[in-house]
């Protein structure tokens, strides 16, 4: 019997993966599980898919047997379907299966390329919230300077209250401090100046309740400019803000480093020039790449959803698969439920 | 006696400059103002500061003497201070002074590059909306792939309401279709999803209002990564939205720039890329350099009131002043009363 850090066999995390699902799939995710298999032995991964199709693409790698098996799910959702009405007509699609599996806790974690809105709205309908939680929040880990900051919410569910923000804050701080390894994780609200008496109304209700919190390092407002400077660990918004704030980070970036390279390419010597810097770079817009980091975890939920960008590769797929064992080994919705909910109760 | 375009001196667009405020002042607004008058003979400014202080600057520079004049003010509003506080007090401070002189009509504009807060606050007290205009927003231009694209609202007051929204879009498109010079603006709200249903309670109910609108180009929702790319050329949302939109295109630029700098001394080789590469880059990232486009106007006042960057130059102070001459020459507040003040009336 195979053991790792003192783990039996029986005691593999089980992470599901929608093979159907993204604009690579089922090739690069296929090669993610492949991947991450090979990097520990005490992951089993489970490909919900189209069973032919799926082990088509398996067959093209070695791989051990016992770590992945394919589950057959008949249908696909695309991306352009209203989520509500994918999840509801849709039984035998590879989400649906796969939350499914998630709920039925014959799988500890879900990792899926696949629509965000047919991932947020089956992560609450199917697998559902942790009794408690009062909306489960989607949080993307974004590039800074100084290495990465959680940004929570990005979801769809907008026009939060002042109680959801805390949650998501508390929720934010458990996941930065256990999963990503930042001790004492930096917790800030999003605001359009650094005093206590600006904001909208949502945030000049949310800062004193954060303020009041005991179990979080609360530092305040953060305007938008100091994010990618990475002032805080985990960034509170309401999810239209978060949106904004996650879209504007892609949209700006593809932008600038385009522009920058279309630049260099406008004289010789700029072209030499841009030869001979390319790999430094390189390395440098590498350090801005969000997928090194897997996908955006969906907080507050029975089990754990993790959704990674529509354009995923293999690395991100293994990242991602990877990140499901770190917050599973952490017991993050353990500590979700003594630090959050319990908390809650008793007030 | 001066003729340009037929206009005679009597005619001269008077522009107030507060001479006090901003990082760079005296000095750079100063020497902006002298920079303004040079290009043509049609502006007079009035140079609002302590009086020896400024003619100290001024001094420095050969200029026409009857295009500057000195108007003193003994105080000055820092930005640290409580807006409302500062300009109900300082009722001698070089921004005070200037809001009513353009209150009073013995000047068209203001330009300042003081405090935001002072600024916005002093144009909605001393100033004072058109009649009819129900919120003046502070309307920046960006920076994007195509030009450059108006940002309405980036002011101070949150929480705005679908009416106010219709009038930020209506106003930005007269603003950048007789400033800026983009014939038939496309305008768009800024949303979380391309489709009509989309979006948080504002933007859902702001929607329909601005498809009901004959007047502007209205082409729906623009969601946060594709402003960078300029897909809209007048980008709709409430004041909150729209200063994390401002800090984070700010912030992001400069984190990704200095990465790129530091990336490139990371080695000889690359050092030497980065020298060769160096002009091409200073050209690219100039484009992407606000300044150029002077400051932003606070519309829907009675008069026009422009803020500039708090660490403005010369030349943005400059290009700031000459926005104030199109605005005049444009008669863009008549514009607003006739489409959009006269308009709400008949409804």
């Amino acid at each position: 019997m195979k053991v790792q850090g003192g783990r039996f066999m029986q005691d593999m995390i089980r992470v599901a993966v929608d093979a159907m699902g993204g604009d690579n799939a089922p090739g690069e995710i296929v090669k993610g599980a492949v991947e991450a298999v090979a990097t520990r032995n005490d992951i089993k991964v489970l490909l919900v898919g189209q069973q032919d199709v799926v082990a088509e693409e398996l067959g093209k790698y070695d791989y051990p047997k016992e770590q992945i098996e394919i589950v057959h799910a008949e249908e696909v959702i695309e991306t352009a379907e209203p989520p509500v009405m994918a999840i509801r007509k849709k039984k035998d699609s590879s989400i649906v299966v796969a939350m499914n599996m998630v709920k039925h806790k014959e799988a500890d974690a879900l990792v899926s390329a696949g629509s965000s809105g047919a991932i947020l709205v089956g992560g609450q309908v199917i697998v559902g919230r942790i009794k408690g939680i009062e909306r489960p929040p989607l949080a993307p880990l974004i590039p800074t300077e100084k290495g990465v900051s959680l940004l929570v919410d990005c979801g769809a569910n907008v026009d939060a209250r002042a109680s959801h923000l805390v949650q998501f804050a508390k929720m934010g701080s458990i996941y930065m401090e256990h999963v990503v390894g930042v001790k004492n994780p930096r917790v800030a609200i999003v605001n359009i100046g650094a005093e206590e008496e600006k904001g909208n109304a949502l945030v000049k209700e949310t800062f004193p309740l954060l303020k009041a919190c005991t179990d979080i390092n609360f530092v305040g407002s953060i305007e938008a400019r100091e994010i990618p400077h990475g002032e805080a660990d985990v960034i509170v918004c309401e999810a239209f803000t978060g949106n904004v704030i996650l879209k504007l980070y892609e949209g700006l970036s593809s932008t600038l480093v385009g522009a920058i390279k279309q630049g260099m390419m406008s004289s010789l010597k700029s072209k030499i020039g841009a030869a001979l810097a390319l790999p430094a770079l390189k390395k440098t817009l590498k350090a801005f790449d969000a997928s090194a980091y897997g996908g955006a975890p969906l907080l507050g939920l029975n089990g754990l959803v993790v959704k990674t960008h529509g354009s995923a590769k293999a690395k991100e797929v293994k990242n991602s698969i990877i990140q499901c064992v770190t917050f599973k080994e952490q017991d993050i919705n353990e500590k979700i439920k003594k630090n959050i909910v319990e908390e809650t109760v008793e007030e």
